[in-house]
């Protein structure tokens, strides 16, 4: 069993616990976070399901006014873990990397960190043999890889020249009240950084991108326009997506309008904090126009990084060597596909 | 063990099976609608926990096409029955009443059907004992089903006189889109209904109601003025409001800032559906002026009326005569308080 | 003086008003709408810059009873006219077009008519030849009209084979009760129609476009990608664009990060009604890659369409023959470029 | 003619240089600002109606290579004037107090600033005659000013004893990037500042209130419980508000529903810059509850200080020494009532 530990429990890291203990060729140890957030209020509530570990001594007497049990230092956490998945936010992974070095831990990063931070930008399918056996990986951001899903899917099947993204942002998470805009569009420069972090990634596509952020908080949705070395029909284009686990296929006409369709969709089917690993791609917006391939689809912010985080555990720690077999265990245990 | 059915499997509809199906002392026969709404998509993927029966006769092949059981038809549930949650649209109830007096059946009905439809309008903690035996119940609104609590809360403390409101609405749930506004407040007439149907319930109590509809998705948020008969002190009104099992007290200062960390802090919980039985009361908003008691709340639209429709099954079937047994055994079971 | 009339008083029939009042070789005789709007309330509390005549005599009383002075009967209008804008809700038009054909009367129809109405689909700057002697234009909708330009402009530099558009479509106007979204982006199938309407008025062009509906109500967000005939570098394209009266190019570096920068400088401005005729490119999203021409503009939703109406006007009266004098005119009034 | 200067040329400021050009008995001297911002660019498209005078030396070449004129520096416009109205950021305010001071120049700051930086805290309509003569004055925040208005003319009517508020905050203006909230409601603890400082102006009224800030951008809407001394009937409330000057009594069944309908309303009037000076009273919420006067309002946040500001002028250099007589010259300038 691989000892894995969860290093700042906001947004990412709440569900990187719930993803990881899902692994049964996991344990995971803790979680680790500074203070008396809302979700570490929420982990006594639900009467500790998983150990907290805590980064900020000086914070100690309000978690125990508060009844949280500490299991003990972020120092603490570290030593007794194989694997650090590291979710803190910008900057400050940077500096736990020291921390995790000193006692020669192998450490995932989130897509917030900069890239230098690690040895191998990582993404699950798309370059899994890359991060074996590594010591340091930085996933790409939620964005990013959605959308390295998706171009990898169609680059397997007919090869991808470029790509031309628009993007459509979720300015916000469901509950941000330090960031937000209201009935304002807010337009970044060309190219946006997940076309960069894309060739990266994959340094044989070109890629640019637009990038608008608007006030939603339910999901981004990211407009694609694909120059397919081989040419590729419609249907093969749907095949391809249906047939792989992080992808689905949904329609408008049968009520998954937008963001918010899935949201509610992801509430019904009574997930575990209401949370969708795939990304969903609109049928009705498949095209092929001019050779090129052209679809919408919808990444989930929340929870979409936590399968190819799981993927970098699987390659860093070599659990399996091969990129189809790391991953496909990553979704026997998520209930992917 | 009572037999519970479930008409319409909508927001309402779904919540009502999940909180039924926590009942030890009650079966979900099963839930009805009309068609392959995302719900019952979203029932088939979770592997059909519940039972389904179909409304409409002309639907059956696309939802057998989908591979959804269908288990017969909305008589077929009826007949099996003891008592039906009906949870559609507003009017579509009133058409159903016909059908379950026709067997015999008890029914309870849900605030969006009008009053008339019901022999007595219902609240689980405000008039319990008006429900015992009765054949058809009608609860009130989300909106005044949290009200209600609030102030029957404080009236078994200290009586009340009269109590004015502000309701700050959420314009649609999370995933509609047949609804919504665009940086737009719309103001209703005074008094809202909200005031008008406290009266019904408590007619003991004057009351009126200003309303405005704002452009959010996660609940509504009340500002609420009592008149007591008797003074209170904030800290009797914090205690009685502690005491009560489906009132929370928060803190802004803890990062309760509002609908949309109440909302996050229910998916932290990991609470099916996202969901949140009680309302939440901001500490720091509770204030004695003049004698009067002030305060503002938070309620969670989609489940509020949960655990007050079970009340109602509890005392239409007389399963407790009592009325703190009654709402006691709800609790329980759906964990709350 | 040529003698126009405006049928609709609306968003778009208020500001052709004023548009058509700034022509110093062009008349208003008037405007006509169904009732007591809010936007007749307005025109009474300025004193009746327009006189107004009533479209549903029923609502006579009610007008008078305001103090509305009331001109006549729209056939009063009509007969009065030498042409009639129409800018009435979709469907109207096509009645009304029966009483402009009994009087003899050229009328330009709006974007929400059915293209059928009209003898020819008009754009002032793509296609203004084809207008010319026709009783009956139907203009382009605000985002194509806006689209066209923009596309229009890259045609007559470089010459253009086929567009790919991603288009984030503001969901309502300011001041809409009647739609609307909530925390919701809505998908559209496609191509949307502004690519397809593309293809009409420029029909040796390409086009495909996503569209996503957003709740945001100041303006549209275009995104294009263009594949032009000759190779061009972004200078020139800006340069295209600089030169071009109805486009502007900004900075959001400068502070025009968006929709809502650019409608507080249309207020800034002083502008009347707070409008803008020209469409704004962005000059941080202009990019050449891979020989295709991309860029992200600003389309303001509420009068982008009143010089290509007025366009139309010139075009269908033959006051000017040349396609430049004629947008020029326009420009000169509309103090434009 | 009494010489005026704006320094702060915002959202506020540009609104100020507005309404005083409007007074035939003042004189704008000019408007100063630290830099080339949006509203500045516009200053200079407009052709310069105000003079400009460069607070910051440092960023003269800019503005310079923009060409915009620059008429001096703050401490020359200081000099020139005979009264300053500071609406800079809060802070800047009482920075900028020493320059005023140093050339005994009166001055008038905006709600942002701290209570003590000013002589008194004034409001044309509710304590003129404490203004008179002053050197530095504070006016009330937007919403505190529609407040005291609305309060102030029950008072003069019946008397006014105690005041209990719900404040709809609008969260950020048209065109803010700075702040913003998405799918939020931020709850602020009671009592709100409006309260406080509608105690300060007048201190014979208790007060307290809750405040929600809400995600749209078109004014606040604060519902007001006003327990009067004597006794009103709803008839009587109307005729008082309908009698006021700067407040207008509208029907949401005339289609005044809420923010968004009356900011349309400004625009279809044509206003500079779609401006309205007078709160807006929705008649179906004005009503008598338990001898309480309960009704709620909107209060368009951008220039509903401009009036009681110029107010500020005539009191502090007693050009008016009569309340009525001050604020009627305002009015009759800014063509309010």
């Amino acid at each position: 069993m691989v000892k894995v530990g969860v290093v700042g429990f906001g947004v990412i890291g709440l569900r990187l616990a719930q993803g990881v203990s899902m692994q049964e060729d996991m344990e995971l140890v803790g979680v680790a976070d500074v203070g008396l957030t809302l979700t570490v209020r929420a982990l006594k509530e639900r009467g500790m399901p998983y150990d907290f570990y805590l980064a900020v001594p000086d914070n100690r007497a309000e978690l125990e006014a508060h009844g949280v049990p500490i299991s003990g230092t972020l120092e603490d956490l570290v030593q007794k873990c194989d694997i650090i998945l590291d979710a803190t936010s910008a900057g400050v992974g940077a500096r736990n990397k020291e921390l995790y070095a000193k006692y020669g831990k192998k450490a995932i990063f989130q897509g917030g960190e900069s890239t230098d931070v690690a040895d191998v930008f990582f993404h699950g399918y798309a370059n899994y043999e890359q991060g074996l056996g590594q010591q340091f990986l930085k996933l790409t951001s939620c964005n990013t890889t959605g959308l390295i899903r998706a171009v990898d899917c169609i680059d397997r099947e007919a090869g991808v020249e470029n790509v031309v993204l628009t993007i459509v942002r979720r300015v916000a998470d469901p509950g941000d009240y330090h960031r937000g805009l209201t009935n304002a569009l807010k337009v970044d420069k060309v190219p946006s950084h997940q076309a960069t972090d894309l060739m990266l990634i994959m340094p044989h596509i070109k890629a640019t991108g637009v990038l608008v952020h608007t006030p939603v908080t339910h999901g981004h949705f990211i407009s694609v326009n694909i120059k397919p070395k081989n040419p590729m029909t419609k249907e093969q284009v749907l095949e391809a997506f249906n047939n792989h686990p992080r992808i689905r296929v949904v329609r408008t006409a049968d009520g998954f309008q937008g963001n918010a369709a899935i949201f509610r969709y992801a509430r019904d089917l009574g997930n575990p904090h209401s949370d969708l690993y795939e990304i969903f791609v609109f049928e009705e917006t498949v095209t092929i126009f001019e050779g090129n391939v052209i679809f919408g689809f919808h990444v989930p912010q929340e929870a979409v990084v936590i399968p190819e985080t799981i993927d970098a555990i699987r390659a860093s720690l070599e659990l399996q060597k091969d990129r189809l077999e790391g991953v496909g265990m990553t979704n026997k245990f998520l209930n992917i596909g």
